[in-house]
């Protein structure tokens, strides 16, 4: 096993060699740009992990590990449309930068782009990794439909949430790493294990992402705390509150605020009565440990155990 | 061979046995309603018709006929949300009757279930499938893309403007043929004829498209007269006539009309002292000819040879 920043170095050789055509320049540069959106690249040094750990060089997945990664920026692109989003990782949107009609043709492109990366140098692999792909992107859509009719909706509860979450950005990560097992033509039930590592992980991951928004320290953080909060986000935590705050004080905080930091802080009291901070660790937790408990029931080195653990457990205990 | 009603059947039957989830209905609900609309269903069609033109059961393409329909209506989807078309064969459309939102995400599920229908039962022919797909999805987008670059430009030649259409309307059909001989095992040199057949009937069908907006009968047509001229659309007509008319009458009648009547009585003057529609005619038929050229190149048994020919001869003649 190698460690993160030299699977992270394959990834961005391989997106920086990634020959898209100049022309029409309004439809690839966009691409381009949404691509060198820098970030950690979790999911494709998942893939290229995953493979090696069962036995094969990372880099007979490193086609498939970018078709994931363009996947992942199509979403984000498409999303940010959705959400009319101006602004992601400091930059302007492709919405914002260009215009709507582009953000959503460049897009498709990425779409299409990912499905044909994914196909390069598969092999036997190909129809199978085509159902885990196309399956998991059909799941991300569904999870995106149900984070909108959340929205609207008063009465969700942790069991909606927690289906929505590991839809909408779980099993994407479940995918990268079963990605990866299969083209080192691991069984399938190590296959299927490295998958319900990834979902573990990507639970914990939305969980602590959530509870970032609201508790994190905003100079690690890196964004204003509370964006949640002041825009009724239906997250785990505020769904807990509505669930069991029965004074009915959280809902009356509900809508446009007045004072925004007034809003944080008496929301974030109500949290804090109801002890959400401790329950999101003890939460966050139980995934990380099932997450673990799926490295066990596989065959790793020693080397790929510790390292697929700790990917796990700074997840749970990152602060940004 | 079966005659077009035959195979519009088989098409319709397996569109309504779609066996598409019902939740969450806000992701499926504009799915269904999208690819409902009726229609000729001619791309789908071609792919079972080549497919037993090379002596196969068509309903062993039926699955691959139907990713190209299911993909031809999500490009419409997404093409009438950046043209903020509010109407599509007499029926709101999906970003009208739902949302903007609903309209995105629901397309991207189309393009996914696209890729997933084209997988199924394509044994050996997968990778050259996927190849054939996604190259000239690619090339739709390129073609949406230049056609919204025109949009901006005066100096847009006749070339530009076939070669933007033959990668946004006439490579679908070209696949579509394509994909029908593929699945039939037919060798690829028929299978590029197939293709190229397919293109010359797509530049021959785009081009009456644009004959008819201007000087279609308003009875059979379906819809209003001279839309492209009030909208000042880019067609081959109009391209012609710039790039003609030295006394710059036609610049000056660009731009928002005050009596629309007048403006396109006065832009079809234009087109008639150039003889512009009898030169579309003359075009028009020779992409038919080298349609039906193609035709002469593969080994058809007469029945097949004068179903793909009926086509190419209807499409010249049509008038709606």
């Amino acid at each position: 096993m190698r460690d993160y920043n030299e699977y992270l170095q394959i990834v961005k050789d391989a997106i920086s060699n990634l020959r898209l055509p100049a022309q029409p320049s309004g439809l690839y540069d966009p691409i381009r740009y949404a691509l060198n959106c820098g970030g950690k690249r979790l999911r494709p040094v998942l893939t290229l992990a995953a493979c090696e750990a069962m036995g094969k060089d990372p880099k007979s997945a490193i086609h498939q590990a970018i078709a994931i990664e363009m996947f992942h920026n199509f979403t984000l692109l498409h999303d940010d449309v959705m959400d009319k989003a101006d602004v992601r990782r400091g930059r302007p949107t492709v919405h914002v930068k260009w215009n709507e009609e582009t953000a959503i043709l460049s897009g498709d492109a990425m779409l299409t782009t990912a499905g044909m990366l994914l196909a390069v140098k598969c092999g036997d692999h190909l129809p199978q990794a085509l159902e885990l792909f196309n399956g998991t992107a059909m799941n991300i859509y569904e999870g995106q439909q149900y984070d909108m009719d959340f929205e609207k909706r008063t009465d969700v509860t942790v069991d909606e949430y927690m289906e929505m979450i590991r839809l909408k950005t779980s099993v994407l990560l479940g995918c990268s790493c079963g990605m990866g097992a299969l083209m080192a033509d691991a069984p399938f039930e190590t296959q299927v294990r490295f998958f319900d590592y990834g979902v573990n992980l990507g639970l914990a991951f939305q969980l602590q992402d959530d509870y970032l928004d609201t508790y994190g320290n905003p100079e690690t953080f890196g964004k204003a705390i509370g964006g949640d909060i002041l825009n009724d986000k239906k997250t785990w935590l505020l769904i807990m509150a509505m669930n069991e705050d029965k004074s009915g004080k959280i809902r009356s905080l509900l809508g446009p605020a007045t004072d925004p930091d007034e809003k944080i802080k008496a929301v974030r009291s109500i949290y804090d009565e109801l002890d959400l901070p401790q329950r999101a660790h003890e939460l966050i937790s139980a995934y990380i440990d099932t997450a673990i408990k799926c490295l066990d029931h596989m065959e790793l080195s020693p080397e790929a155990r510790s390292f697929f653990m700790d990917i796990a457990l700074k997840s749970a205990t990152r602060d940004k």
